[in-house]
């Protein structure tokens, strides 16, 4: 059974991320407009390199759980916006940051901007990208939410750092996975969700069922990602399919084949991941034995796992719009792409 | 007249460090323990890279200027110590980003971290060091605080992208070259100096006036790191003479040296640092035609005239200790490394 047909039989297929777009739609376009306003600088490259990542049409997945979030909250301020873009403006550095230390050549389904303009600018960019942010958040002026978004900037890096320690290491353990992708992307994913009760000064309570929400959703948005690096389309992905295996990356998904696999199997793994032997045909032959140990499967049913966890923490807000799209995006990010 | 002996003649030759020294020495204790504290992490890497370059005995120049300045203003807090070891780490990521942008072999003496653990290391590092830093600000809780300092993240960003722009362009201006050191290096002296007037809350004269101050400090500061590229020894230095030669940065030494040459003179400058044809003995005829043009001496006089600006600045505070290490201080950086 392929992943498209191990998650068909899920009951995540609800409208997806259609109630989210409909509820954050009029904030959305202030977040678009602060965007563009915040990558402007008299340095042309910056603009240029900024816009070739900002136009190419992510989901801004992040800054709208921030919208959905405060609505949740009953936020009736003009803060949310600004921290939203903030959010993605720390989500773009990031990524700006990630192509350098993985060498990938595709972002989004465009040519990678390090590829474009340079290793080099895509560093101090995505320097300047953060800068902006933190900018962004001080104009706020919300210390809690600072101090939650500010913790998310340290933890993100920790988590590509435990990341780059544990790549090409098939000994890698289940356990220090699922501790990098909680650094590297659930933290952000958390801290989006939090600061909406953050601003919105709501009790502790909500602010730790968002941050409880946030977090189990980026962890079930990253292993959905690993999965589809071995089963996914590169048009839909953005990304090419086999660059998590070509970068040695150690993900859930070569965890569990490898675990589950022969000593012959286990050489395999050792040659591609470990010593960066990769030969024609030995994606196929990963997939092939993935496959075998149902290790994209088990992947995604962690994914549903962790989606079940998130949609369980909003259960202390009432019923109504802003719930139900935080509720029924959990299915899109687990059967996305699908 | 090589820079040593023009160095010699001006009258800046104070006590130089030793009074910024005998001030901050209690607080600065302070900063390093803060500093060694919070660059500890679970992930190994991290504490064993930043200690690298932590541990090799920058002048910490810049959290000196912070712990001065609020004393300057009076201040009673502690507040000005965690600002301090903010301000640095700051300045630890920037150098982290900087060797992977500028390719350097050494730093501080020492090789640099991205040839012992990698240029993707290297950058997630400084990012991580970047979060704590602001972590750390915001810790501290002060919004005025919070915003000089993400301003100069941004700012500081901006130069570095400007600096890129114009490697190897021999028709870089002087105008141009002063935006980029003002960006790159004086705006953390500037930010550095203000945040002890804005935790002092001091009327803004008092912050303008050591905005001002650091800001011609750190113009300085640069103008003489540039000319010692030229002119300095490699041991105090703690970086390879040359280094911008190599790496085809325009420097305001090459920018007058071109002004000033003849077009043989431009060739050699368009060969060696447009193009990067650099063989055995053009270091040294680099240096007799920078001497030949006297760009050294007018690089050191535009530093101290900056230096001057600098102490000018200060008028506006009571004489006492420490307005007396502050303005030695101009003399150290104006006349340092002799």
């Amino acid at each position: 059974m392929g992943l498209a047909a191990s998650i068909a039989t899920y009951p995540d297929q609800t409208d997806g991320l259609a109630p989210l777009l409909a509820l954050v739609a009029a904030d959305m376009a202030g977040v678009n407009r602060i965007i563009l306003d915040k990558a402007v600088s008299d340095v042309e490259l910056i603009p240029e390199l900024a816009h070739h990542l900002i136009d190419s049409g992510g989901k801004r997945l992040r800054p709208m759980l921030t919208i959905a979030s405060a609505k949740l909250c009953g936020y009736g301020g003009e803060c949310h916006v600004r921290l939203a873009a903030a959010v993605e403006f720390m989500h773009t550095a990031t990524l700006l940051h990630d192509d350098v230390v993985d060498e990938s050549d595709v972002r989004r389904g465009k040519r990678a901007a390090r590829l474009l303009w340079g290793n080099q600018a895509s560093v101090l960019v995505g320097d300047f990208l953060l800068g902006q942010a933190f900018r962004m958040m001080v104009d706020v002026g919300s210390l809690p939410a600072l101090k939650i978004l500010s913790n998310a900037a340290a933890v993100i890096a920790e988590g590509e750092v435990m990341q780059l320690a544990a790549a090409k290491n098939t000994a890698t353990s289940e356990e220090s996975y699922l501790a990098i992708i909680d650094a590297k992307t659930a933290a952000l994913f958390a801290a989006a969700a939090e600061v909406g009760a953050a601003i919105a000064q709501r009790p502790d309570a909500e602010a730790h069922a968002l941050r409880a929400y946030g977090r189990s959703l980026g962890i079930a948005f990253q292993l959905v990602d690993d999965a589809l690096d071995y089963g996914g389309d590169s048009a839909t992905l953005g990304k090419s399919v086999g660059d998590d295996f070509r970068e040695g990356k150690i993900t859930l998904p070569v965890i569990l084949a490898y675990r589950r696999g022969t000593a012959e199997e286990r050489a395999f793994w050792a040659r591609t991941l470990t010593e960066g032997v990769i030969e024609p045909g030995d994606l196929e032959h990963a997939i092939t034995l993935m496959r075998r140990h149902k290790a994209i499967e088990a992947t995604a049913e962690r994914a549903r796992k962790y989606g079940e966890d998130a949609r369980a923490a909003l259960s202390v807000f009432r019923d109504g719009p802003a719930k139900r799209a935080l509720l029924d995006v959990v299915g899109f990010c687990v059967a996305r792409a699908y």
